[in-house]
This record gives structure tokens, sequence and C-alpha cells, in this order.
């Protein structure tokens, strides 16, 4: 959402820029999920830790690298909260999320071939119930307001704002914040620490969406003021 | 205090964006303890870690997205303190610090409600003595230097300066530096990492008003040296 | 790449730069190895994240001192897509590439010097396989577009981005993302922590150049679209 | 070094803002310790990892609220190659250099007294040999290297670079990276995590002093060109 400038760049390269950094961040998320449990076997802790920094970092650099060219939301929930905000069109919208969930699966599978596992898996992890859910629905919702505020105040902080708000959310919500669509789908098809069973999953998007509208609605009461 | 400006949004905003960043500064600080504290049993110092880092991460994000707003104080010693230097009225500091108590205290019970704990606890967590007391008067003496130093000299590293004030102040002090009247408060409903015994909030919260005091006299004489 | 002003300082200035640079980055990946696994011998996930985490580190403070004299590549993979895309000539990049392997080697012995152990070793740690030479074809392609979007949108930042993708990568590639063939001839040298065997080394160096050539192609499809 | 301004701040501010930081810095470097190693018995890597965040943390902090008073030394070393440089007069080293070794062994009393130890202590922790020489040496001259390109560079990332620096030398060095005569001194009077045998100061102190000769005549060669 940040930089978008659809003036600037056509669709075709804001397309590959949404499929590569999804590649990446999904890479990531995977791949230092299954490293850190193998490096730490008996401390989960430890692989949390390792994980939530990996993520954050790599996502400070995806946006400083993609977001000038199609806004790097890599975030299904993201790309409709711009749609909805007119920032850019709904079948551009359509065709982002395309390529965030189609390259994040593949990016799936490029962590299982680092690690010489299996490509193709399904995750038996059972991830579920209302703590679960809600920790979902207040992850997406502060995710938007982040975003949202520091494209507002800050537009150079995006990367670090969204970086250090989902290092964070890790932590202190139950689900370790999936917060996003695209990765909650392509986690169902690794059975790795990062993983969420397939049937887990509709409760999950439905709940980050409720909350990335309702952060949506409350941050345009809070920072358009102008308007 | 950083970057109040009164005149831009009216009183309502000001308080809806210090309930909204005191909810998510607790939710942030008690969830995070249950996590850290659910994966490490063995190893407390992993779970500070983790607290540490998620805290400071989050005050980063809360103090670039609200700040504009309000001030993103989240905290009645530095409210006070504000209040004190004519950066915003009385009454209104009577509104944020109700804002930061109750929606913090709504924060508490939401961490409880996502990790499936009962919502309404009391800490059983004793945190007493002279060295803890010295503790959270240096922390907050600290914390008052910080914002003032860095709203004087460099006020787009307020939320950098801040957060990784913290998150060392967590590991410098006995007390793991609450340096936060509101938190304290807060911390005593619940009975989890990072909680501490109702009995024991008083003397934590005089503490803390010393060192803030003596941080805001201190810091007028050495910053302001323009008046 | 970052900041090369040719003009600026003379070969000798920027070659002394790439020399001091590589041996500051090499002394801190082999030493913080060396320390890490001395002080955690029972968890290789809490040696890894002190290792990610200061040669992370380390990369932001040499792009912001050498960086301005050199480009601070430090890395014979980026020297070579620098002298590729007209950034300096390719006798300086040869040049680059001697100071960069030479002085790493130095930074290893004194690694070995500091922690009393023999200068001269070779490696026993086996890395090899398809699955460790995805990581650093994927590691290296990462690295070079991180550079290149950087350098591009936000110069400013590129020793930030450069560090947060490097600590990222440790994590999520099965090789720990060595992503530099100086260094992995370096590191050949060196039986501890983060040492690996020399008949490994020219599979690595190759899949190295790979993902660099093929980070060169994209990145420049995707970002110079002003050309 | 950075932002000394004599002409803005008299020189008692600029002593009090010494002597404040380097109350602050070393009451971090003790406290951490001392919290790390107590909640992390039976692994000092996790107990390093803590001591060292914390300690880049709080340099950070401490050179953006005190650097554009006084500096923001807390270092004789630093002090003494500013003065060298004709930065600050001899005379003002000396007062600063005062104001850092005596508000520093306050700062250890307060650690102490916050952690309920006794606050007068003499260190038994052995710290000698040519390793750690060799560490005490090469881990100053890239202080100050890394003061002084910053300095010239990018003056307004002297405090990441300084704080993210000492942090990742905390790793590389088989000394943990004292690099300051000050606190090599004020450590000799805790028998704690962070401490050093009063037998071992003059030859650590010694070698600081000639890695900071070593890096100030490298630098100027190095950066300043345009003399």
């Amino acid at each position: 959402m940040p930089e978008t400038r659809a003036h600037d760049f056509r669709l075709g390269q804001r397309v590959v820029a949404e499929a590569i950094a999804s590649f990446f961040l999904f890479v990531c998320v995977i791949g230092s999920g299954i490293m850190a449990t193998r490096l730490s076997p008996g401390n989960d802790a430890i692989a949390l830790l390792a994980n939530s920094l990996a993520t954050g970092a790599m996502l400070f650099v995806l946006i400083i690298v993609f977001g000038p060219i199609s806004g790097a939301h890599m975030n299904p929930a993201v790309t409709l909260v711009a749609a909805s905000r007119g920032e850019l069109s709904w079948p551009d919208a359509g065709t982002y999320i395309l390529a965030q969930i189609g390259f994040g699966v593949v990016g799936v599978w490029a962590a299982h071939l680092m690690f010489e596992l299996p490509a193709l898996q399904v995750s038996l992890h059972a991830r579920t119930g209302l703590g679960q859910w809600t920790g979902e629905a207040v992850a997406t919702f502060g995710l938007i307001f982040t975003i949202i505020g520091a494209v507002t105040f800050r537009p150079a902080a995006v990367g670090a704002a969204v970086g250090l708000y989902i290092s964070a959310a890790y932590w202190f919500t139950s689900s370790t914040s999936f917060a996003n669509p695209a990765i909650t789908i392509a986690r169902s098809l690794s059975n790795t620490f990062a993983g969420i069973s397939p049937g887990d999953v509709p409760a999950f998007v439905a709940a980050q969406l409720a909350g990335a509208a309702l952060g949506a609605v409350t941050a345009r009461q809070l920072f358009d003021w102008r308007h």
C-alpha cells in the first residue's frame, strides 16, 4: 500500500514484484522454521525467536526493495484494503492475490527443496479455537493499522514498522500471527514448524479478513482526518 | 510527548489513539510473556529476551503510528511530565490516563482470551524491596530523559529510542523496568510471567513517579538551554 | 555497489577500504561462530542466532563506514555484478577481489589468534548436496536483488537492508547462506562453526555466481525501467 | 566525537552529559550481565546475547540523547582521539575522562544496589593473554574507525553504527570487547558476569589505547582525503 505508484510501473512489473516478494517472504517463514527446529529440538522459544526475527528482517528488506514497485503487499488482506481505498483497481487486486498465493506456494516448495524434504506436503499442525481466532483478528487489525498509520505519517518507516510489528505479533498472539490469507494457505502445504492443517485454514482466513476490515474502518476514522 | 499536535486532532481522536496504543502495548507485554514462558519452561532468560524484544518492537511501531495524533504516551508518568511542560492541559492529561489504564486492562484481558486463560486474574508475583524500587526509579528517570532528549535533538528517532531503551531496561533493572504506572496496575490483573502482586503496586508507582519527576527536572536543566 | 564514487577516491584508497572491510566482516563471521559454539555447546540454534545477528550488525556498520569509499562490496559476486553494470572497470574489479580474498583470509587468521587457536587450519565441515546448492543460489539471487533494489529506491538504507537480509538468510537457507565466494574460500581455512571443507567450495561458488547472474539480469528488467 | 558543538553547550553541561551517559551505559553493562546470568545459569551464550543486545541498544539511545551535547563519548579512548583531532581541548578531555570513570563507577554501584549485592566488590574474573589483548586492540581499532567513518559520511547514523558495532564485537572478540578504558576500570569493581580482575586491567587498557591510536591514524589517511 505504501508507495504504490501505478503510473510508474506497468501491471506486469508490479505483479512480478508481488510474485518475487511473496516467494522470498514465504521461503523465509518456512525455511527459518525448519532450520530453527532442527537446531533447537528441545526449546521452541529459541526456534520462534529465530523464526520471528528472520521474518521481520525479511519484511523490512522486501518492503524497501519492492514497495516502490507494487506496494509489496505479499498479503491478500492488505491488497483488499488497498483496493477498498482506491489505491489499485479490483481486477489488479485479483491478479495480485493470485501471484501472492501462487508464488508463495512455490516459495514453500523451494524451502522444502533446500532442506531436502518432499516438496509436496500437507500440514498436520492443528491450529484452532476461539483463542487463536481472536489472535488472528487482533493481529490483522493491528497490521492494517500499522500500515495505514505509517503510510500516513512516516512513509519511509513502513518497512521497519511492518517488520517489527510482525516480529512482535508472532509472540503476543496465541496463533503466532499469520495475519495473511496467502501465507495461511501456503503454510497448509508444509508439515513443518510453521504449518497449519488445511481444515483449520478457513476459520483463520475469516478471522484475518474480519480483523482487516475492522482495522481499515477504524483507521479511516482516525487517520484520514483531512478528508 | 514527541509529536503532540493538539491543534491537528480533536481530544476525542487523541484519546482513541491513546486507548488503542495502550491496548496493543499491554496485550504485547502480557501476551509475549505468556507465549515465552509456555515455549521456554526451563530458561527464563530466553523468555525475557522474547518479552523484551517484542515490547521494544511494539513501542517503535505504536510511536510511529499514534505519536503524531496523541503523542503515544501509553504511560501516566509520561503524560504527567508532558502536562507539567505545558504540552497538554491537566484535564486532558486526566482523560489520557483514564484511557491508558482502562484500555490497557482490556488489553490484558484480550491476552488472556487469546491464550485461553481466565480473563479475570490477580497476580501472585511478588516484586518488592529497595533494589526493585531503585530499579523502577532509575528506569523511569532514564525513560523521561530518553523521550525529552530524543524529542529535542532527533524527533524522528523517538520511537526507536524509546523502544530500544525499554528493551535494554528490561535487562539492566532488577524489576525488569515497568516504568509505567498504568502497566503496573494492569499487570497486577494477570497471574502470568509479567504480573505483579497488587500489594506491591503502590510502591512501584511511587518509585516511578519519583524517577519521572527527577528526570523531568534534570532534563529541563540539561536540554532546554535555549530558555 | 551502493555509493561507489570512483571520482572521489583513488583506487588505492578504495582497495584499502575493501581490505579493511573484508577483514572485519570475516573476523566477525569466524570469531562470533567460535565464541557462540564455545558458550552454547548444547544448542546450535543459540549459536546461529548470535552468529547471524553479529554478522548482520557488522554488515550494517561496514556499509555505512566504507560504502562511500569503495562500495563496501566485500564480496566478489557483488563486485562482478557491479563491473557488469559499468560501475567499476574490470581491472579494478580484479584488484577488489584479490583484496577481499586476501584480507578476508587475514581476518580468519586474526580470529584464530584472538581465540588462541592454530592460525592455519583446514575445515572438515562437509557442506554439499542439491539442497545446499539451491540455498546458495537463492541466497545470492536475493542478495543482488536486495542491493540493486535498495540502491535504486533507498540508497541510505542499503546497509540496513543488506545486514537484515543476510541475518534472515542465515536461517532460511539450508547452507546458512554464505552468498559470497571470498568468504567461502576463507571459511575453508577455519575448522570451526562457520567452516566449509575445501572440496565443497567450488560447487558453492558456482551456485553463488549462478544466483548472482540470474539476480542481476532479473533486477535489470524490474528496476531499470527508466532505461 | 560525532556532534560535539562546544559553542552550544558550556563545559559544565557537557560534563554532566558525559556523567549521566556513562552512568547509564555502565549500569546497563553490569546490570544486564547480572540479570542474564541469574536467569540463564546453564547457558552463557544466552546471557551474552542479552548482555550484547542491551548494551548496543543503550549505546544507540545515549548517543541520540547526549551526543549533541557532549559527543556522548563515555570512553576515554574516544575522548583522547577527539582531542588529538582538535575537537575538544586537552583540559576538557581530562575533565571528560574523570566524569566517565567517576560516574561509571557510580553506575556499577547502582547496578549492585538494584540487584541487592554488596556495593563494593572486586572482580576475580581473570581476563588475560595474547588472544584477549589482540581482541581488545582489534575491537578498539574498529570502534574508532566506526565512529570516524560514520561521523564523516552519515552523522545521523553514529548511534546505530556504534551500538551495532559493539553488539557484534562482544561476539567476535575473545575478550567480549570492552574497548573502553573507563569501563575496564569500572568492571574491575564488580565480581559479576561482566567483571575483570584488577590485575588484568592495565594490559587491557594498553591494548585499547594502542588499537585506538592505530585506528585514528589509519582513519585519517582513509577518510580525511579532503585535507
